[in-house]
């Protein structure tokens, strides 16, 4: 079964973002006033064959846990989706 | 009222994406085999002042054209929902 994982990084709340902290500069600068506070994340979205939603569910995570997130500053959250017609190109 | 955006910014289908073809190459050499495809993308949290919907629908979908995405190889959408209670801090 081919299963579509999308997944969430996020900085933890206590830890400095700098690459927000740019964004909301800019957009002030830009003219947007009503912007109080910009927090940016990656979204990575997996495409993957596992037997079962449990597999599919064990592999990504251990996949954040070893290579997309940093345990340290980030934290993940990650949402599991079957494909139902696997698509033509591979 | 105080609205909170979240921003998925992704590359096009059609443009090339070396930061997911980078991950998958990770993924395989961690030894999980079963990744076909990986796209990688932004995600961006924003929290901003706006007196209705409509003008923070407004006001958000301006920030994604002019600055948070690049609407030549980058596609955006994003939901928005109403901050019941305002922060403690701002």
């Amino acid at each position: 079964m081919t299963w579509h994982a999308e997944v969430r990084v996020m900085l933890k709340p206590s830890v400095n973002d700098p690459q927000g902290l740019s964004i909301r500069g800019g957009l002030h600068a830009l003219g947007f006033d009503g912007v109080e506070a910009v927090r940016a994340g990656k979204l990575i979205q997996v495409r993957l064959e596992a037997a079962s939603r449990e597999a599919a569910e064990r592999a990504v995570d251990e996949m954040c846990a070893r290579l997309l997130a940093n345990p340290v500053i980030e934290q993940y959250a990650f949402t599991l989706t079957e494909a139902l017609v696997a698509p033509a190109t591979r």
